[in-house]
């Protein structure tokens, strides 16, 4: 391992530490009524996942100077949309799915009525995080965080891959669905951590915009291959669905190789865009280099 | 009828199709990719309802001397998330109603993962049109919704609904449960309007919190009247629900006298809480009739 890695390690640590923090601090206590609707809550949010967009939100913040606890509602309000999608995308009427983040689904342990109140009220309380920041640009985050939490983002990419499911997709036609229906979010982690700060370069902007394009096709691409060839247990969520579900993805599409042969590329891209800058952005080069080398 | 009642039915159908307009032209167009997601939101939004909560925010815009225009994003959103708790609730692990505003609930016309889809979708839609406002308090409007749509607001009522289906409750409890399910976004819209204009004023902010506290309540006392004694045509919804799926309701509780009496309560008390206005006034004073004279 070399010394970036380690230190980015060190890193990815302490923040995924911190945003679960401010996760458990933004959310209602369990004993807080409705109780149980709470408990749910904290059930389908606490205690796992990787925190990619939490830790996308930090970096973002980094590289334009702003402290993490500028940061830390826009951690929060991307993993509070993040646990919503994955709450309603687990249930019966959506991908039916039984197991997440190692354990049963919030449907499967709290019932279908009150998994569907959970994703509702935890996309709101994201919303709700960053509004009550009142930070200098917090209505620029919530706007972007709607737009990609919505149809034309998020929920529109969830609704093409149902209409799309059993279909051969073109190349162009499934990037455009992981545009919208992963890489919105990304994009929006990395936009809302650079809009944290006071004020934030329109250059900036763009090549956060650059660099989460090509992290958000990556992380799609990555967890198709993952899908394809890891097990459930090493997942933590059932594997080798997308080929059960007949559904086009870059594995069908490209092969193994190729398809992480354009993981590689998509790194070397989103390496280019930060060209310009110094350490502010090794958090960055670490988050690209962490999701691309997961199946490697 | 009064002067007063012809005025206000003008007012009324002025406002209601402002809102319909205003909803027309947030929705995204049903040819903007992706369409069957799109078409779906139009019809569980667009054509039906009587906009109540958009004419709340209207009528508090007026009472703080704001421009109708400067309250369509407040109308719009509150309709938004009014539609989108509507489109969840009649789905089967919820309701499971068939039926809404006189035809076919959204789930329905184009499945349950679709209108699942659907009410996430309007749901950030509604934070996405008050922030683009950027209006000067619209931060607090996007902080005041949120609040009142997630866990201590509305999907916290529901879930207080749905633990306490086959129960009953104490007056107390029904009280609280519908603070929580209706209340708050009745309250919401009023405080909306309001925040639509530049400043406002914290007395106007208090007395808007009586009125809608009172109307939020007489609101589901009639619409639990009218449950137990209009039929399915003339509700546009399956009528006689509550008391086939044995949830307690203020008819329940205390009788359809009672229940009328307690109407005629909360109609006197939300005209006390208006008392120290003169015109400005009068359209809030007109939905306080509307509403309260609909089961007489």
């Amino acid at each position: 391992m070399t010394t970036s890695s380690i230190l980015f390690e060190q890193w990815a640590t302490v923040h995924q530490q911190r945003a679960e923090q401010a996760l458990a601090s933004a959310l209602p206590a369990a004993d807080t009524p409705p109780q149980r609707l709470h408990a749910a809550m904290r059930y389908a949010v606490l205690g796992g996942g990787k925190r990619v967009r939490a830790l996308l939100s930090y970096a973002a913040a980094e590289l334009v100077g702003a402290p993490a606890s500028s940061a830390d509602a826009a951690a929060v309000a991307v993993e509070l949309i993040h646990a919503f999608s994955l709450v309603h995308d687990d249930m019966p009427c959506m991908d039916d799915d039984d197991l997440r983040r190692g354990k049963p689904s919030c449907h499967k342990q709290y019932g279908d009525a009150t998994a569907l109140l959970v994703g509702d009220a935890l996309q709101a309380l994201a919303f709700q995080c960053l509004a009550e920041t009142a930070a200098a640009q917090a209505l620029t985050q919530v706007q972007i965080l709607a737009q990609a939490t919505g149809s034309r983002g998020m929920c529109g990419g969830q609704d093409i891959d149902l209409q799309s499911t059993g279909q051969l997709l073109t190349r162009d036609a499934l990037e455009t669905m992981h545009q919208y229906k992963t890489g919105a979010l990304i994009r929006a982690a990395a936009l809302l951590g650079a809009y944290a700060a006071d004020h934030t370069q329109e250059q900036h902007i763009q090549l956060l915009d650059q660099y989460s394009q090509n992290m958000g096709l990556a992380f799609q691409v990555v967890d198709d291959i993952l899908d394809a060839t890891a097990d459930t247990q090493t997942l933590g969520k059932t594997a080798g669905k997308d080929a059960l579900q007949e559904k086009s993805t870059y594995v069908s599409l490209l092969g193994i190789d190729e398809a992480k042969a354009l993981v590689k590329t998509l790194y070397e891209q989103s390496l280019q865009s930060l060209a310009g800058f110094g350490p502010q952005a090794d958090s960055l080069r670490g988050i690209a280099r962490f999701i691309c080398e997961r199946p490697f």
